[in-house]
């Protein structure tokens, strides 16, 4: 149940504001979440830690000295949009690249990487944590694939301390990916949570029983149980995870019980009171135990057990000092001591971007790739329904009107930036931005990064020649492969836009120029898409877990061979 | 809904238990409650802050080096007896004299009063603050008499924190006061809580509506009004408020906004971006505004403002450093620098008090103090059942059990007293203590705490004369006046026991001997009693708010007088 709110769809943003208003000695809001309000030393490695709302204090809570750089704020379980998260980590960074850290669900997968292309492409270098510590969410051997849940916490502590004490981007991002491999979470849900305006919880767990392997956007766990005592729950959790304890080990482990909302904190520790008993037995010792609410999934019922099998160097940044509005850790000494640290003043806010200067050569290509940019627009307005159409056999029929919105947003943007004197790559790289802002949802996300990645294939100084483009169309559909986390087969626009690739490679090779190239290509992947059609009653899995949340489903193959066979037939039309 | 219990009378003390496994670093279990880990610098005065469980992080989640020095744990909702704040208040206090600090409420002040008696008797000196912040409980005049809620937080801080700067007892007590002065709260309520083991909440506000003016034990509130949107809701309680905002103001105020327990932080947020807004309207700045659960009440639904108008003094120590388990602040430091808090490793457990050195005299006297406690506990194993009958009028019939029970506790402690070769002071103080423990509730404290008020009239040195037997009695009378919070005309005990003081003093000055003025003053006792026995009716209120939670009512004027018949009865027998 939500008691307060003025709007539903208002919530998550007046919360964050309300947050950033009562935290102004830790963050300021800016796009798409929150970043530090006070300076961070140049070249130090920006920890960019987010996700939905709906998981307080995860994760713009942990934004201080100590821990995260900046927090991209979703809207209620939803990962932030790659604009959101591009935002953000822009605003972060300061000259020693970024970290980002994310719980391990392919929307946020998705989004966090086609911002990270973005940075990419200009420059900044970027390094991915996918945090897995559900163990029941996958086995042991994929621990790598498992969701994330509460250890987030322990993650991006350990990662946000490492720098701190001056890890490298290198070694920062070593240090989170050994703990996030060292963390194991174990969790029992007890009630669904109710999302801000609805009447209903999510779920409802069978009375007399509870959930194991509870997911935090609400999910109600993999099976349900006869409900047990605190004890039994306790010993529950801690047997799940006590059986992937590493061989060798320090003997030292750090300790997570989260509540995810409605479960008392006085429940808690009675809970804790066995968990202990049980550490004990087995010659476990806690280091610097947190018990209370950390990872929450609204008003859930329900809690998770975290340990992090520590080693030397994981206990020294698990122990280290922390400054957050929501986790603080350290010795004591006055706040007149924080002034100190000098207040930021400057921020990045979208749209006001710096276009960088650009060769005559590089601008007059720009003006060519805002054609091409243009055409894609026409060829989509033009198949609007058609793309409708297709999306609605197992989507909600939207993908015509996104790829519309989308094009729309990339040309206007792309406009502006000839005006501004851009070249071809911050052409690109600003209309993928405005075109997944402009469209919203998974596809424009990937169609986004896919613009942005071609603009990596060209420079602001070179005039783009034809190997030029088809090296931006390859980097393109390589782009969406690695974002969508996808393989040809998945029954996804993989399936066509993997044989378009080689094709348009290898004929291009062969000598037969970009539009032939471009032809031929368009053939290979309608060809490809009529192969799979039939397969494609319902909508292909995607590798990452947790697939509810990647929003707009793709519509895949056929259209993107749709797509391409028309963009080829006015690319030819237009060069005779 | 509680989830996760393993026995429904178990759950504070395991909850208890839990908490200090996970805190070890700041917290260790005493009788009662629990202490700072660590030593405390000598002659610091000790916060002792504390109340029912149910709270979390109230009390205990307070203890540590900036706040609490100990915090006693009651049972859900209930006061910590006596004996357990005297168990950690003797545990935390260092040579500096204790501050105890709890919400207004009757079993509070009786019983954190009857544990500041005891430590009073063996010379330490004790101050109590009553936290007082509730608007809706009182008027604005009778600031004093409202009921504590979440103003506990500022007001423990602040006091906390001038300990930590120096303050002695005065100027501790001086600033606590202080802080409570300049505190105001103001909650709403949408849903009740459900106690361990219970099924049904405590209430339900009825739907589509929220109760004004919450408690934070499941008092409903004081009035119902239609559901408002959050911003609604933020106006309500800010309104409330600066109503009572001083003339004379800084402009500068510590915020608190509580949530109760079942409130998502989320929502917290949306609230408190208006009440930044309305803050800023009013020219008002929050100084470390604190948004989150701070002073819950279980798993209720609901939230209370809290503003703290500041001066330059209460801003410096809210301002200040803190380090507890669940409410920290301050700079930057490595948990290795906690290596120089020296553990601390003895501790008071009660039964194992040191017996000081008496004179030959004193012992003798204690022998004689000794005899009276036996007769009185015949006397009342003699009149148990009247006891008990004119409890059952307004009561719940076991006071005479309660008498019983608590007078034979005396008499063994008495016993054991004396065999360790104790003087009369502490004969009386022993015995005390052990009634209060062995009875239980109300009676037994303000009986426990009669016999250790009497303790302080006598000494372990000198023989305990005529006199000193009659300043013991008006000690005694004074205690149960002054804790029980009644004054006489409130139809309680005190109806009869003011006017037995008064007579045994007018005769025993007149020289008429101890005996016979004892005689003289319970004739004066029942005489009283019976004029008031007609109104009673009911049970008589107590000054002090939240009534229900005094626990046993006390029978009144009419057992006191015929107590005391029976025992001046005896005690001439005895003489001649």
């Amino acid at each position: 149940m939500t008691y307060l709110l003025n709007s539903a769809s208002d919530f998550s943003h007046e919360a964050l504001l309300g947050f950033a208003a009562a935290n102004s000695a830790y963050v300021t809001a800016v796009h798409g979440g929150v970043v530090r309000s006070t300076e961070t030393p140049e070249g130090q490695p920006a920890l960019v830690i987010g996700g939905g709302s709906g998981h307080y204090p995860a994760f713009a809570g942990w934004v201080g000295p100590g821990m995260g750089h900046g927090a991209p704020c979703g809207n209620i379980f939803s990962s932030p949009s790659a604009s959101q998260v591009y935002s953000v980590a822009r605003n972060a960074e300061n000259g020693g690249g970024v970290i980002m850290g994310f719980g391990n669900y392919a929307g946020d997968v998705l989004h966090f990487g086609a911002a990270a292309e973005k940075l990419r492409a200009e420059g900044v270098d970027v390094r991915i944590i996918r945090v897995s510590d559900d163990i029941a969410s996958n086995t042991r051997e994929n621990h790598r694939d498992r969701r994330g849940i509460a250890g987030d916490l322990p993650v991006f502590k350990i990662a946000g301390a490492a720098i701190e004490a001056g890890a490298d981007l290198d070694e920062a991002e070593r240090i989170a990916w050994k703990a996030n491999d060292a963390t194991r979470s174990f969790g029992v849900a007890f009630d669904g949570c109710t999302l801000p305006g609805a009447d209903e919880p999510l779920f409802h767990v069978p009375e007399g029983t509870m959930g194991v392997g509870l997911g935090i956007h609400g999910e109600p766990g993999i099976r349900d149980i006869p409900m047990g005592t605190a004890s039994e729950v306790a010993d529950l959790l801690f047997e799940g995870i006590i059986e992937e304890a590493p061989q060798e080990r320090s003997g030292r482990v750090a300790v997570l019980l989260n509540g995810l909302g409605r479960v008392k904190y006085e429940e808690l520790f009675v809970v804790y009171h066995r968990v202990a008993e049980r550490l004990s037995e087995v010659g476990l010792t806690a280091v610097a135990p947190e018990v209370g609410e950390f990872v929450t999934s609204l008003d859930m019922a329900g809690l998770s057990l975290t340990l992090v099998f520590l080693d030397e160097e994981l206990e020294q940044h698990w122990s280290a000092a922390v400054d957050t509005p929501a986790y603080r850790r350290g010795e004591l000494r006055d706040l007149s001591a924080h002034a100190d640290r000098a207040p930021r003043t400057e921020f990045y806010t979208p749209g006001a971007e710096q276009v960088p200067e650009a060769s005559a050569e590089s601008q007059a290509g720009a003006g060519s790739v805002q054609e091409i940019i243009e055409l894609f627009a026409e060829v989509c307005a033009t198949h609007e329904a058609e793309l409708g159409r297709l999306d609605a056999v197992a989507g909600d029929g939207d993908h015509g009107q996104g790829m519309v919105l989308g094009t729309r947003g990339a040309v206007e943007a792309g406009n502006k930036a000839l005006t501004r004197g851009a070249g071809a790559r911050t052409l690109l790289v600003h209309a993928g931005t405005a075109w997944a802002e402009a469209a919203g949802g998974t596809s424009g996300a990937l169609w986004g990064s896919a613009l942005t990645a071609a603009g990596r294939a060209l420079s602001d100084s070179a005039s783009p020649d034809e190997a030029a483009g088809v090296e931006a169309l390859l980097n393109a559909v390589e782009a969406v492969q690695r974002l969508g986390g996808a393989q040809p087969g998945d029954k996804t626009m993989v399936d066509a836009a993997a044989p378009f690739a080689q094709e348009l490679q290898k004929q291009f090779q062969a000598g037969g120029g970009l539009a032939a190239a471009l032809t031929s290509a368009a053939e290979a992947a309608t060809e490809a898409a009529a192969s799979t059609a039939q397969l494609k009653a319902r909508l292909g899995r995607s590798r990452v877990l947790g697939e509810k949340s990647l929003g707009t489903p793709d519509p895949g193959a056929t259209s993107f061979a749709l797509l391409m066979t028309a963009l080829a037939q006015r690319l030819e039309s237009v060069a005779r």
